[in-house]
């Protein structure tokens, strides 16, 4: 069975695969390897100069309001600027800071007096600015941020003001250097009462790049990666900005002071504005896919070429894919890759659906959108980093060089697990939108329904009702049904009991933060094991939909050593609930087993199908494939010449 | 019940308290944190200044034979080499490769003609070398590198050799700047004839620091981290040494040619020449020791300040490290991180009994050492990047910022896990070892012991023999007994089960190869369990000889943690090979929460007693303890004043 890389390509480029070409095209331009010594204020420099060079390609405007010169190709452009992930990603952070954060903020949060005035400029890269919502004592826990924007009637000004020192805005790009407005995410006060959380427009830096009166511009300095961008601290004394600073889709002071908006409750307006900004959190996730199949491309075909100790029968070194264990370190994470790629192409797709021109809004549909965002941006960063460093490992010493590009993979996304929302943080929230759910499920039983399942759940057997038994007891763990139907039932299972385990908290004089605190961890597994279930089916569904039978019979090796590697890295769970017998389990990993010895001549062939520019693997660590074998791992040739020698000493 | 943390700091400084002290007090001199945006060029010249500074604190020849002014004490000098980890980790490195692995094998795989010459020069590190062993095509499998040292009994002279690309050397540490000499590995040839693997004194530079004729040096360019350390390459273009230059202690060529050598099979003579070389990879392992204890220190007291979400009762933010699911991310690790300081407090302090002067070999030491430090140096890397990447996400954004330390701590370390040896050869290497000896324990047996072991064993009452069972089954496993009982049990199960496997590969005509690949997971978790025991029973050792019962209660509970925190990671052993009831891995599940409570109002004082230097963790992350609550993450104040803005826009 052979299948061409091009065909598993157009199953993985999918909805938007213009798109995605258009951008493998401009990569040639834009995908560049930062020398990795650069100083941080020539490597900011350089990452500015590469944003603007995309705005030229006029992609970033794609996402926005046709009315304003936009495309209003959501989807598009959060496909396009994952691709940014396969080249240098300070320059995907950046562009996401100016035109999904900044712009998106100034777009959805704005009405048409900061369109005209500001959509144009910030599409052409021409003003940029900054996200100012987290402040150094308040990351996590925005709702109780504390930078105050208080309403003057008298001057018909908000005054916006940093009471304190963890009070100050943190971790801002584009703050340290480029930016000229920001938007503040801060409490509104008027008249003396506070409604929560809204955003306001405020310059920053004059035209010359000085601090505007009252702002203190903070650098962040050196970070662990993303160099080429500015973060910095913002702190206000004071600073008076006109009432249409207020980006008032959401709520509005009029000229005398009185606040109006179209959502009364105040936690439901913040939680709706947060809503708005879910495309940020989507496209960290997209991100976050495109990075880890750069270091997975690279690994791999380092394994195809690298040998290490001889075969004691032909006395042929061994190449290093051929080990069990290297498959195993290797394999399942492209498997989950696979998975995780076409769970957040379903993401992108529904989002832009959701947020189509002139569609209605559909609360529920965007309620869904939000948490399924949450998840997948939780458990695809954690992937991503754990798979960068298996790779980097993987590759030995030569995984451990920049001219490898590993180290930076790594380095710079690290931060992806926590920014956009901190993935412990992400995954309560997951838990908390499906207890709420449940309990409704619950709730619609009759009381000889609840008895029921409350027996049901006590006996252990909470899934009889899902009809799953049956083929956990009897069903082949190689058979498609029989993962689904393990995925459930762990799902069901962990809802329920935690469910079971928060009733206490309803309790008249429950202490509730002590039961949520015990129940912690049990929520946590909760939701990854209800993430690892939506994107085993979107996984699926998409195997399903391809029509070359040999290519969707290799994907459903894919799709079954994902389950199956899932399954297994928590076995223990599905033993101790008796979903599998020891028997079973051994099985499991034997199926594993198998399946990397079966993906293995496919590897390559997986691993081309992400068709990454060429250009953005450029590294010695593959220069063993024109070698044939002796890989050469380290800079070019050229940096071996004595001329290098003349720092020497 | 209180406990000082000088109480428990004299149970960790253990043998070496003396030299810990003295380091300690020196780090004020040495331990800086580098400017991360420094230049390579600039880091090295740094590093190597900070490197004489070190020679002349006289300690680094604590480690060398008194007869040539060293002090004999190698326990002490691989002691103090791992304090060093506190500080500069580049540095730390950079004195491994000149006292530990340049010096180290001038010392032991030399005689006095080179002692006289060279150890001098090296102690006072006037004269900085290389240990060039790694080749760019053969990294762990060093038996087959192909640099070759070919003897022209005309001229009383060796011709090292380069043959090809793939046998450059790579990777080697003060090559690329500062190295005059290397002890170059290579493949000694005399008459025609191969010998194996020898190691040669060749000069590589002349004091003017440029490369002598022949040899061509390269420079490996900026890595993921330890940029303080010139990693190079070097290509032997047949350089000409004489006769001399062989460190002959373990074979000897006569003018004539004739090779002579105490160790008649060569690869017997390969596998002690390595042995003589363990020091290095001990003293890695303690390196990672000591930066784990650095980031859990950082980790652990902004834990305690950084508040964030408000308890609903109290309306107070809580500190993170109250909550379960922090705790359960930081304590654990700890617990785990004390057990690796005391085991590798043993395997030095076994070490230096071993190598202590005028000590008679004692081959069977030795080589348990060997196996030992393989395996401690693999299962200490792995815990240090994993618990130094949760530190970085448990600090959220401020762990992404190099002046928060944490960054340094994670790059720098990173490349543990493959030099001294890949962790997944030496896990190897380690199942070997204890393949081979359990085949010489179950050669013992009678032919009636031999038939009941194999029933035994297929009954899966491997264990009975050892009297463990009743224990396993009405044990409480919050005992320690219960705990050693379930790592015991484990340990037989993997390596009896493993040698089942394996003896098919003696069959005649065996597929060995495929055998071994097959079979190659088993070994690796086998060889990760003996470990996890033999770790448990150093620390549990140690527990018991603390005289203060405070201090004894309070490490008795930090045992209970390490033991059942790792078994539960394991537990789907436990119960697949029902060595745990599904209810009884409950237990251990609740039982590590209830410790991680227990030990929260301990973790200050627990991480307190690594007495570490507080200007080696002087950083931001840290402000919050003054400011009593409101951590201000980032670079200090004076970044933030105005002046810092000269360099915008």
């Amino acid at each position: 069975m052979t299948v061409e890389p091009r065909t598993l390509q157009r199953v993985l480029d999918g909805r938007w695969a213009e798109v995605r070409d258009e951008v493998r095209g401009q990569m040639g331009e834009l995908a560049f390897h930062p020398d990795p010594d650069m100083s941080t204020a020539d490597y900011r420099a350089l990452t500015t100069d590469n944003l603007r060079l995309l705005a030229r390609t006029g992609r970033p405007r794609q996402g926005f309001d046709p009315a304003y010169g936009g495309g209003g190709d959501v989807g598009g452009v959060v496909t396009a600027f994952a691709m940014l992930g396969y080249g240098d990603l300070s320059l995907l952070v950046k562009a996401g800071v100016q035109w999904g954060l900044f712009g998106g903020a100034v777009q959805v949060l704005g009405t048409s007096r900061h369109h005209d005035e500001y959509l144009k400029p910030i599409m052409d890269g021409e003003l940029l600015g900054c996200f100012a919502m987290t402040e150094t004592g308040h990351g996590s826990d925005v709702q109780h941020l504390r930078t105050t924007a208080t309403y003057d009637p008298a001057t018909h000004e908000f005054e916006i003001h940093t009471p304190d020192p963890g009070s100050r805005k943190d971790y801002i790009g584009n703050a340290a250097r480029d930016g000229r407005m920001a938007v503040v995410f801060a409490q509104l006060v008027t008249g003396g009462e506070s409604h929560g959380v809204h955003a306001l427009l405020v310059p920053i830096r004059d035209e010359a790049g000085n601090a505007m009166p009252g702002v203190t511009i903070g650098d962040c300095g050196h970070k662990a990666g993303l160099n080429g961008v500015d973060n910095g601290r913002l702190t206000f004394d004071r600073v008076r900005v006109p009432r249409e600073a207020l980006l008032n889709a959401l709520g509005d002071v009029a000229e005398d002071g009185t606040y109006t908006s179209s959502i009364a409750n105040e936690t439901r307006r913040f939680f709706t504005m947060l809503g708005t900004l879910v495309r940020g959190r989507i496209s960290v996730a997209g991100g976050a896919v495109t990075a880890t199949e750069k270091a997975l491309a690279l690994a791999i075909r380092y394994g195809e070429t690298r040998r290490q100790f001889a075969d004691p029968a032909t006395g042929e070194e061994v190449v290093v894919l051929d080990y069990l264990v290297h498959q195993r370190k290797l394999l399942p994470a492209l498997a989950t890759t696979y998975a995780m790629h076409v769970a957040q192409a379903d993401l992108v797709s529904d989002m832009h659906d959701l947020q189509a021109p002139g569609r209605t809004p559909d609360e529920r549909g965007q309620r869904e959108l939000e948490t399924r965002a949450a998840g997948i941006k939780a458990v695809g960063t954690w992937h991503a980093t754990a798979t960068i460093q298996t790779c980097r490992e993987a590759c030995g010493g030569a995984g451990y060089l920049s001219a490898n590009l590993l180290p930076q993979l790594k380095a710079d996304t690290d931060v992806f697990t926590t920014f956009e929302g901190d993935n412990t943080v992400l995954l309560q929230l997951v838990a908390k939108t499906l207890l709420s759910d449940y309990g409704r499920r619950i709730g619609k039983l009759d009381l000889v329904g609840k008895a029921r399942f409350a027996a049901d759940f006590v006996a252990g057997t909470v899934v009889e009702r899902t009809g799953l038994r049956a083929v956990l007891r009897r069903g082949d763990v190689r058979d498609r049904a029989c993962q689904r139907g393990l995925l459930v039932a762990r799902e069901e299972h962990l809802l329920a009991s935690a469910a079971q385990r928060m009733r206490k908290a309803l309790a008249p004089g429950a202490d509730q933060f002590g039961i949520f605190n015990d129940t912690q961890d049990h929520l946590l597994v909760a939701a990854r094991a209800h993430v690892d279930r939506i994107v085993f089916d979107a996984f699926a569904a998409a195997v399903d939909r391809v029509a070359e039978p040999a290519a969707r019979g290799l994907l459903a090796q894919v799709l079954g050593l994902y389950a199956l590697s899932t399954i297994e890295e928590d076995r223990a769970f599905f033993i101790e609930h008796s979903y599998l017998t020891p028997r079973r389990a051994k099985a499991v990993t034997q199926a594993v087993n198998a399946l990397c010895r079966q993906l293995r001549p496919h590897a390559r062939t997986l691993v081309d199908a992400f068709g990454i520019p060429e250009p953005c693997l450029a590294s010695p660590l593959l220069d063993g494939e024109r070698d044939g074998g002796a890989a050469v791992s380290g800079p070019s040739p050229s940096r071996e010449e004595p001329t290098d020698l003349a720092s020497v000493g």
